[in-house]
C-alpha cells in the first residue's frame, strides 16, 4: 500500500477523456461538461465545471484472503486497450456511517458480496477507489463519499454494466444517498 | 456518528491551553512552544510554531459492542473539572498500512487490547481521535496519522500515565514510527 494519493478529476471543456454519458442514479445529477482530466499530482485550481478530489488509502474492510486475490488478478490503470472509464461518485448515509466496523464489514462483504463481485470482472475491469468524506478540504464538508474509477476494453463494455447492476442491486446500496454515473471515453 | 469535524490544534504563545512538557517517544519532537488552541472551527492560517491538523471520522476498527461499552462509560470534552490534557501524535509505518484490515483488527484488538484499556480509563479520560493519514490537505502528506487527545482531571493523571504506559507496551506499538508526547494544563 503507497502513500495515499490525492486525485483530482476536473470536468470542463479539455481533457484525454471525453464524457460520453453523465446521470444521477441516486439524488442529484453533476453539471453536464464535455471532457475530463484525472489529475494525480497536485494542480492548480482552474476553472471547471467541476472538481471532485480523492484520496487512495488503506483497504478498509478488505481481509488479507481477499486482498491476496484480488492482487492476484487486477492490473493497473492506464492500459492501451482500456479506452472505456467511469466515474461513479457515491455518498452513503448518516446511517451507514453510524454502523460500527463489524456492521458495515458484515453488510458489504458478508451480505452485499462486493470484494467478491468486484473479483468475477478482474482483470476486464480495472479499478480505483478514492475516499472523500474525510478529506477536510472543504469546510462545508465534501459531496460524496467515495469516487470510483473503472477502466476497460470496450469489448468489456457489457461485463461493466452487469457489474453496476449488481452492486446496484445489494443491501449495500441502501445505504447509498447519492449517486452519479459518469461514462468516458478515451481519445486513441 | 457526526460529521467529520476538522480540528486544528495550533502551538505558539496564544491559547487557553499551557504547554508543560513536550517530549519525543519515537522519531523526532516537535519545536517547542508555550500554549496551544484546539481549534474546532475553520480557522485562517496564522503564524504558529506548528499547526496539527485532523479530523473525527467513523469507527475504523471498533464493533458494536465495543461501540456501546464506549459510549455507556465516555464523556464528553470541556468538562470543568479536566484542566489537564494530553495531545498525542502518532505516525505509524508502511508495514502497518500494508496489512488488510483483518490482520490490523487483530493486532490492535485481539492482541494489543488498544480498545479494551481505553475502557479501563472511562470516564476518568475523555478521548478524541483525530484522522490525518488521508486528508489531502499538504502535497508532502501529512507529519502524523493520527492526533489523539486526552483531558482529565489533576487527580486522574497518575491512571492517566498507565494507560500510555500500557498502550506503549502492546504489539500495536511496535507499528509506530513516530510519537510525540505533549502534556498541558488549562488555566482555570
Amino acid at each position: 500500500m503507497a502513500t495515499p494519493l490525492l486525485v483530482s478529476f476536473i470536468a470542463g471543456d479539455r481533457g484525454p477523456w471525453r464524457i460520453v454519458a453523465s446521470a444521477a442514479v441516486i439524488g442529484d445529477a453533476l453539471p453536464a461538461a464535455a471532457r475530463l482530466t484525472m489529475a494525480e499530482a497536485p494542480v492548480e485550481d482552474r476553472p471547471s465545471v467541476w472538481t471532485l478530489r480523492g484520496i487512495t488509502s488503506n483497504h478498509r474492510y478488505t481481509s488479507r484472503d481477499e486482498a491476496l486475490a484480488l492482487r492476484a488478478r487486477q492490473q493497473g490503470l492506464g492500459r492501451t486497450e482500456a479506452r472505456c472509464a467511469a466515474l461513479i461518485p457515491i455518498r452513503k448515509s448518516a446511517a451507514w456511517w453510524d454502523l460500527a466496523q463489524d456492521e458495515r464489514r458484515a453488510i458489504m462483504e458478508e451480505r452485499s458480496r462486493h470484494i467478491a463481485i468486484g473479483l468475477d470482472y478482474l482483470p476486464a475491469v480495472a479499478r480505483r477507489l478514492h475516499h472523500c468524506r474525510d478529506l477536510g478540504l472543504s469546510a462545508a464538508g465534501e459531496p460524496f463519499d467515495f469516487l470510483t474509477w473503472f477502466e476497460y476494453a470496450p469489448e468489456a463494455a457489457a461485463d461493466f454494466e452487469r457489474l453496476v447492476e449488481r452492486l446496484r442491486a445489494t443491501e449495500e446500496w441502501r445505504f447509498v444517498e447519492r449517486e452519479v454515473d459518469v461514462r468516458l471515453m478515451r481519445d486513441t
